[in-house]
């Protein structure tokens, strides 16, 4: 009696940037809600829409990955408690169980270390080797590593070669090791020839790009609403305030530029037209793992009359990414077990730039998520 | 060779409190826009999702109505335009037009001051008497009053009687003439029993009940958001700061109880559950026809990581309010000419507290909006 | 050679409602404080202009009190970690001295179950028997006990009898022992006939009354700056949004009220006439320990231009609440040694609602404190 | 019997830049407030506190200036009534004083166009013809042109040559014709070695720099609070939000440079370190005149707990100038009378950055102002 008919298939899940913010957050509530230590609050997946049953349990989930921090696992854990995006207790609880995700954690690729060639061919076997030491019935990469900036012109990235970017390197990496690959960053990746040809080849499903969190959520919830009632949007001016890692990151302006793109294309589609005012995203050390989004939206009413409305949002980003991570990865494996194949433009609802799609309108996206859902079966 | 062939049918809009920000933001408006001195923003009806050309004109519609104040529809016109919320030059445009609609306004019903039955004849007779001597198609009745106090027990509301409600007076009054009825405010009238029952027998299409234009529009495009992102909503407080005609009805608690009950209703819907938080409706005087609306969203993330939204909302009520009055003219219009007849769940998209459905999701409501104008034919 | 001579003197802190949250929280502050395990933000008292080192340490603070709740110090200290209001590692480290507090609190009054003669008696006879057992230079009592309700006619208060509000009876009790008195509430008591007398008859110092933390402070900057400017309030509407103990005895509208009286007087006083605006204080569960604070102010500018300031405040009451209590300790207790009597209307930058003055404007209360702290020499 | 005895002196007012928001927004409101047409709102010389009595009267005021464009100040006028700076009925009845004022501006000094030698010879005329014509006690000149970059070593502009800054060549003028100078614009000018001297050698008071009417007002008041009660400032945000002339100019970087660094310098002087923070000015076309400025405010309490403070101010940048402009004619005529000299550091309270003073805190500024008013005499 093999092991399979025992107890449901295991599922890896392979971080890059495994010892970030977002992988960190994923990791401690993917243990802390399968061991009923927290609730399932954030997990889209246990929605009955998308019924949960059919889908890899959380349990199921094992967990591994590159970055080119040497700061482990448990460390970044205990700095998210002390930043409150994460209970105490819960990280307490498994601690054992963020030492073995730790070991498992594999040195990533550094453009001019070595040859994008090799790395490809190092990065695929880890986590061939991943999926073989555990016995998994698959893995999915997940690239929530530091946001890289855009290359200048994306259709002519043909080749592997060395001015490949980073993430693409990976997206090569997974593919050839047979993982399906989703790339929740901004970074330039899943449009690139390169490797929209090596995942037709490999006949694996891809999904991206740039989870959509905050302020891109919010507008695919109100932007719709303007349109639907004929209300002439004006101006639509954002503020993002972050701490934290990915605000250090992207207070660098070129790969800030890789976010700041991401975030208009949506807007503007929705309103069909291009929609004025500033777009910030700044860098505000104090406020740590913490975001704050300040939207100013002008728009007119009948007869011209002048409105507004503001919006403060304040949340936490690895909080609001975490729980996504986990449905793509949930979502992702059922779509390779389909047999699916290609983007999956039916994942819009979790990227502010969804690749394969054009749809920004969240309710919209909703709609195509659970009726492609349940095209999947159980 | 009939009139009918050679201009669209003329249609008549009737309103009860036809003298009030509403009615006369509405009329100015009509006039200004189908003489090309405004824009159609805000008109969702022009929206190509609805087919406008199949729709009444707005220059065809013809208006009245009943009021029991003696300030005259010109004299609010100018108030409005001192108010910033219609046009100077607008106003001044079609001054003629709005002496010949004031001219159209008869003596409202006040409660004591008449039998309620003597009441619904003579307000019958009003109606039937505007439809033929402008030879109109139909005539639409909008209740735009001021808002009633809501009734101890609406289930036993049977009879008419002197104890009925204002608004059910003209909506009785409005079926006896064969008119459709769209109640716009949150006044008890569209589910009691006697109306249900007049409206049956009548055979005519009803819609309502108070019309979605602020912070009830924003919890419809946002509470979905919430829940499809398994967000866990912990408290919504809401407080509307607004001066005018309805700001100081509303500082009337009894009158304010319609209304927050309408307001609450939907989002505790939408999520399935009560959302607790105060929910405030202030005069402030000096807000004059401007309102401003704070919501304060607390909501629970990933392993209850707490989070907040903050909204503030500044519109002019009546410049939200007028387009959809017209809006839902030309579409129950529609409906009449298409032999529909009772409650009109799929106009849900217009009301805080539609009759006959329990849609309060604002993309769902569109989409029943959209398919229901498709079923109309032209 | 004198104890005195050898250390400085100690100094006792006697609160009224011990067990509670600011009362806890300034407890925790002063050990953690004192023992260099925080900083002393928030303590008015560090800053230079108010000479430190003339005034009593914190480390030389020794305190107890009277609560009715048998939930001692170091449960209601756990509570406050948990909201993220005092750090854990400071309640940690300071756990032995929590125990001894607690050990240090008597029962407390309450109405009815003994008269308010004993009760004056007994209570003085914990505070004088707490000054005896541990040596101290004096004793400084600060009701920070739950708000209680205004009282109908306070002019007529003028005897020590069974309607006396709890407030009093805990001042007639401080002063009967000598002891100098603070009310940070706004429960009534510093201005009834029966109190002054009293303080009067003892000679003693007091000030009073209800800490100035949130939004009151806020104005007591702001609405200056709109007179000096000669810019016109038209309305300040206040919504505050509090969970807590606070929020849950201020969601009784009784105790409320003499909240809402003791935050408008400061507005008025310093526009120099009423400035209308609603006035909310809600209980808002999920809050917990923090509040959130609302402010929309309208103003007019030259020429009537109509223009907007909108504030929203997140603070946690119990932190900005504590180091004042700490501070008026300290100042209190020099005013007591310098030998000082009646009401000190230079504490009123401390207060919402100053006994014995009437400037609200925070910048001359600050000039008068300063001056006055001057005037108590070292 | 002389002119004198018979009524007050006439004042000169020569705005450079005369045809911009706000010299024709102070036009206006000084023709509007002294004809009885609009209250004195925002005018501080009308506070008591400043003795009007003593100071010259609005109605005593004539308005002539230089500006570089061609469109009039009547039309200038008609775009602020459009905007809603000004009252329709306060410009048409006093239309015939506007067109008076336009025939009295002359052509602005354009660099490159004219030496700055002549430029200060020929603009000196002007000031000089202008006093004579008119038979003027004396003429104050106010720099409210477009903000002009920062020069890159302030400290060696020592000569009148062609690479003088604009702002420097109208005081140079100002000062050879005999007349005070106010900038209020950030424009560099009054720290200039070679501005400084002229005044000196003229012994002319001045006084600057850049109005203080938005943010920075709102910092100067607020930041003493926290300043005064020991609370960390950890960040203060800026957004700046603005359409207009202003905007466009400072949608230049190099303009809004100047802007920056005078909005900056205040809170850090107030605060006694740096205070990190982003700084935005935005252009927003279709906010036109208006500006929506947005602060975000993190500051630490008692041990160490976090808390934010969030402002939104919408107002009209124009009308919140134009008093202050009129305001500092009144004072600086009346100091120039009163024999004063050299910078006017008492004047601070209206500026961002107050040449010859170092007091930002909003109150302390007003202590300042006035006791230098009373110093001044009737
Ligand atoms: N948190 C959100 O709401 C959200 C939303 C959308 C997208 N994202 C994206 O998710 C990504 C991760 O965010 P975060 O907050 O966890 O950031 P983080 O800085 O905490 O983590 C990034 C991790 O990537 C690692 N890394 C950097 N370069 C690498 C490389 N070449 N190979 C492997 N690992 C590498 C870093 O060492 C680090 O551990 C960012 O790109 C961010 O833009 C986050
Ligand atoms: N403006 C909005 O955004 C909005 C949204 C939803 C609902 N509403 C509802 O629309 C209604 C109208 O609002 P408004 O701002 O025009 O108010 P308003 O006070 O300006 O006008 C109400 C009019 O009704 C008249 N009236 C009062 N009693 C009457 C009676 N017995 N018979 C006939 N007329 C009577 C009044 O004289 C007045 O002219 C209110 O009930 C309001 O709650 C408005
Ligand atoms: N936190 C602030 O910012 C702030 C500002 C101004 C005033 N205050 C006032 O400070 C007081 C305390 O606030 P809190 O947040 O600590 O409230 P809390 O509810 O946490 O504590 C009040 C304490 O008083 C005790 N108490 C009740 N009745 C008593 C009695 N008769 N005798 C003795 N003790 C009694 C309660 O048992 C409780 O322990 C309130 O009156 C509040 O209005 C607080
Ligand atoms: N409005 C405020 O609240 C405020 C506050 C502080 C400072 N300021 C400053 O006041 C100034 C005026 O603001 P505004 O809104 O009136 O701007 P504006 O653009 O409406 O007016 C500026 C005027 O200056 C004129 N000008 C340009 N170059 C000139 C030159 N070389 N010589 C003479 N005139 C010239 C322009 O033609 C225009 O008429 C700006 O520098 C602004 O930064 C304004
Ligand atoms: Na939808
Ligand atoms: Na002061």
């Amino acid at each position: 009696m093999s092991d399979e008919t025992l107890h449901p298939a295991r599922i890896g899940v392979w971080f890059v940037g495994a010892r970030g913010s977002v992988a960190t957050t994923a990791v401690v509530g993917a243990l802390g809600v399968s061991h009923g230590l927290a609730p399932a609050t954030g997990l889209v997946t246990e929605l009955p829409e998308l019924d949960p049953d059919g889908l890899p349990d959380l349990g199921a989930l094992v967990f591994g990955g590159h970055d080119v921090s040497s700061q482990g696992v448990p460390k970044k854990a205990e700095a998210l408690v002390a930043g409150g995006v994460v209970p105490a207790a819960v990280v307490s609880a498994i601690g054992a169980g963020l030492d073995a995700i730790d070991a498992e954690v594999r040195p990533g690729y550094v453009a001019g270390e070595e040859t994008a060639t090799k790395a490809v061919e190092r990065l695929a076997g880890d986590i061939a080797d991943f999926r073989e030491r555990h016995g998994l019935a698959r893995v999915v990469v997940v690239d929530v590593a530091s946001t890289q900036p855009p290359v200048d012109e994306p259709d002519h990235v043909v080749d592997l070669d060395d001015r490949l970017p980073v993430g693409a390197v990976y997206a090569l990496a997974a593919f050839r090791a047979g993982a399906p690959y989703v790339s929740f960053t901004p970074s330039p990746c899943l449009r690139l020839p390169v490797v929209v040809e090596a995942a037709a080849r490999a006949g694996l499903p891809y999904a991206g790009c740039d989870g959509k969190t905050g302020e891109t959520l919010l507008k695919s919830a109100l932007a719709p609403m303007f349109a639907m009632r004929a209300l002439e949007l004006r101006s639509w001016t954002s503020v993002n305030l972050l701490g934290g890692g990915d605000g250090q990151t992207l207070s660098d302006p070129e790969a800030a530029r890789s976010k700041t793109v991401a975030k208009r294309s949506g807007l503007d589609a929705m309103v069909g037209r291009p929609v004025p005012g500033p777009m910030h995203i700044d860098q505000v050390e104090d406020l740590g793992e913490w975001k704050t989004a300040w939207d100013h939206v002008r728009f007119d009413g009948f007869l011209g009359t002048r409105m507004t409305l503001q919006l403060t949002w304040q949340g936490c980003d690895s909080s609001l990414a975490a729980p996504l991570v986990l449905d793509l990865v949930r979502l992702v494996a059922a779509a390779h077990e389909a047999g699916r194949s290609g983007p999956q433009p039916a994942l819009a609802f979790f990227f502010k730039d969804p690749v394969g799609g054009t749809e920004h309108r969240l309710s919209e996206q909703w709609r195509d998520l659970v009726a492609w859902r349940g095209g999947l079966g159980a």
